[in-house]
Formats: C-alpha cells, structure tokens, sequence
C-alpha cells in the first residue's frame, strides 16, 4: 500500500523523529511505498489564505472553503498545497506524526490540515463521515506527550486521553471518511529516559505491523443521524457523544 | 479592565471581524481599554522553532520549552513573540476569536499560542491549573461554526461541543490558570442570513456586557487531584473527566 507519513516537528535529533525514522524503515521493509511530509523540512506555509489559490473566484471577499471548491475544479490551486493534495489523495494510509503541544497539534501541521484538506477535494456536499472522500482509507495518529498516561486517563488531570483526540479523530479524519485506526501514543517522553524510549519505538514497529489486526475506531454512521442528531434508538458509543448533563454548556432545549 | 482581542480570520469583511469590531466598540464604551492583534494582518509567523529565540540555550538540539525557558529568562524571546507576551501579560481578559476549522482554531492562531504562551512565562514548573500564572484573570472563546447548533448538541453528529472545546478550554486556557469564562458561538453563519447575523451581533453585545454576572466555567482544583488524577472520592464534573468505559483507547490498568 501507498503510505502519506506527515511529520510535524522542529528538532531533527528529535524523539518524533525517531517514531518517524522507525515507520518509513518498517513499513518499507514490510512492502509498502511510503511518501513523507517533512513540514519543518519543507517550510511548509501554515497560513490559510487567498495564497492558496492561483486565481480567485470571488476577488471582492475572500471565503476560504468556496475558493478551495473553486481552485481544485479549476486547477488553480497553489503549487505547494497541489502537491500535498496530490499524495494525500494517493495514499492508503496517513499518518500523522507530531508532539502534542496544547492538547493538539503544532500549528504547521494544522495549516497543513487548513490548507490541503480542500473543500471540494477532500470533503464535498455529501461526501463526508461514512460517504467521506477517503472512505476505504485509513488514517492513524501517532503523538508523543509529555504528560504521563495516568493525566490521560479517564479521570485524569488533563481528562481523558480519548477525548482530547476527539476534535481530530472524528472532526477530521472521521468526518473525511477514513477508518481511524487506533492512534500510537507515546507518553511522558522527556522524562522517562533512552531504554524506554528505545521499548516505545519498538512498541510502534509492532503497532504499524499489527495494523491489520486491529480494528477502526467506532464512528456513528450517517444511518444513525436524523437532523443532525443520533436517532433517538440509537445509544451513543463514541468518546465525542452522550446523553447525559452538559457541564460547560447549557442544555440544548427542545428546537 | 484590560482586553486583549486575538482575532484570527484572512477576510476583513467576514462576520468573524463584524464580531471583533462590535466587541471592541462594546468594551471600549463600556470603560475599558482594548488591544488588538490581528494575526493575519499582522502576517504573524504561525511555525514555532528556533528562529523564536535570538540566541540559543543550546545550539545542538533544538527543545522548543526549554528555548523558550531560557528565552523569557534573559530577553531572548524574538520581538514578534516579546510583543504579544507582553499584551498576553497586561491583560485582565483574553478573547480568542476564529472560526472553527476541523474542530480547532485556524493554525495562525495556534501558532500564536505555540510560541507566545512560552515555558516559563506564561506557564512554569508548579504553576499550571488553579497556580498557574493567570490565575486571577479572564479568558474566553468567541466562535463562529459553520455547523447548526444541533449537530453540537451531546448527542449530535460531531460530539458534544463542550467536549470538542475541551482541548482548548481546559488544555490552554484553564491549565495556564484562567478563570474560563462561558464562550460565545454563532453556528451556521453561511447559511441564517444577514438578519440572524445581525441579531447574533446583538447577543454577543450582550455576553461581553453580562460577563461579569457569569460564572466560570469548572474545572477541578489541584486538591482534586492525585497522583495525576481525581481523587477517589471527588466526583468528575467536567466535559473531559469520567469513570465511565472508554470508547476509543484500551482501559487504563492500575499502575
């Protein structure tokens, strides 16, 4: 298969790249063709913007989705951003290799997102979650934190690991149609010295050669939703949705 | 009071800046003083790294936190950074105003939080959550969504809202000890009309000038927590923390 491996850290000698070294080396050696992202490498521009794109189709306001829908019909889109759309669309797996810096990702591999996850390319009216562009696909994360595994857990300081990666596993590659296969995450980097993370990059060897073993993450399927809710005989089974209380926000009233 | 307004969208005439500018007019003539970074128009480099310090802690391996340690201890911080940690700093109030873009903030946003809320500055060894350097002061989302209130709501298509803020609120702001205030959020801007838009202006006048009759939103306190999570006895009460099973990642052993 046709890897895209997105890799997303300032520091060469860095940890994230050791993960990064260790997945081209072990995927390749398993048969499979791997196309990699350096973004720090490449200076890739985080920036959104009417640089996107060649020609406008609205040159009085810019609107950063109709743009998009217009440059990738036309061929218009910039040169950089074509090209990163280019392997995105001709992988079979994507791999997205960053520190978890704020509780998400470096701001570079967010403008990668911003800008190459093109609408009309890799979302469309209609074309998304289950009838997603890159359905038949997969993607994974793989994130080193600083932070223990205890402070992620599910009643951890920072709250639960798996709902922290909701915005990405489900805003993202959920919502674009991939399987999201189970993220690799490597916890507590700068503190737990060389063996262990010697053990943590033979840990994801094995996780990148179990991939087909394991089983995607569990999405509600478009079958579930009415009015853009789960259907009232549906049980809500993902990390991003439930039925009880709100705590942060009032409750959504009866519309 | 003092405001800083962060403000993260590339088109001037977008709703997002008719939210900016009615916020600004609302504060100011309500007594307080308000600063503005306009991070687009400021053209602010969103890719944090080595060019953020003007002289290096250590010039073979580049540690983004300890740099920026080293950095904010002695001057070094680069100007662009120097200069809104410094507005980061005097303000009583942050808003953070954007669109949101995959669940998350445009990069140039992230990017301003990457590289200006430095180790050492704006959170230090000890002082995070209810000690951190904030503590005292205000903070608060304003967010447009292109998505209809429903498909936020806890059993909607893309997850509860409050939890796909968790990251932000409470893995930025409430870690660097803000008091959270509730956010503001206008959902399906392209598609209610200029009406609507006009009307949801007018109920963002009104949160600005309610704020102080707010709660905060809650988090738990340091004397919740042990050994990384909630003590036995403290019942979770927030979007992020539970004890109920886990849905996407394996359940934590006991360690």
């Amino acid at each position: 298969m046709k890897v895209l491996l997105v890799y997303a850290h300032p520091e060469p000698a860095s940890f994230n790249a050791a993960l990064r070294d260790a997945a081209i080396e072990t995927l390749v050696a398993a048969g499979h063709s791997v196309m990699v992202s350096d973004l720090y490498a490449l200076g890739f521009n985080a920036v959104a913007g009417p640089g996107d794109v060649t020609q406008r189709a609205n040159t009085e306001v810019f609107n950063l989705g109709l743009e998009q829908m217009h440059a990738v019909k036309n061929g218009l889109l910039a040169t950089d951003v074509q090209a990163e759309l280019d392997k995105l669309l001709a992988a079979d797996l994507l791999i997205l290799q960053f520190p978890m810096w704020w509780f998400s990702m470096p701001a570079i591999l967010k403008g990668w997102i911003d800008r190459v996850f093109v609408f009309g390319g890799a979302y469309d009216f209609g074309r998304t979650w289950d009838n997603g562009v890159f359905a038949g696909k997969r993607a994974m994360l793989s994130v080193t934190a600083s932070a223990p595994e205890l402070a992620f857990a599910p009643d951890g300081r920072n709250g639960d690991m798996e709902r922290v990666l909701w915005p990405i596993h489900a805003g993202l590659l959920a919502l674009c149609g991939y399987s999201v296969m189970p993220p690799f995450i490597a916890h507590g980097i700068p503190f737990v010295g060389e063996e262990a993370m010697v053990g943590e990059v033979g840990r994801y060897r094995s996780h990148l050669l179990g991939l087909d073993d394991l089983q995607p993450l569990f999405f509600h399927r478009e079958a579930d939703i009415e009015n853009y809710r789960l259907k009232p005989d549906v049980q809500p089974a993902t990390p991003g949705q439930h039925r009880g209380s709100r705590r942060h926000l009032p409750e959504i009233g009866d519309v």
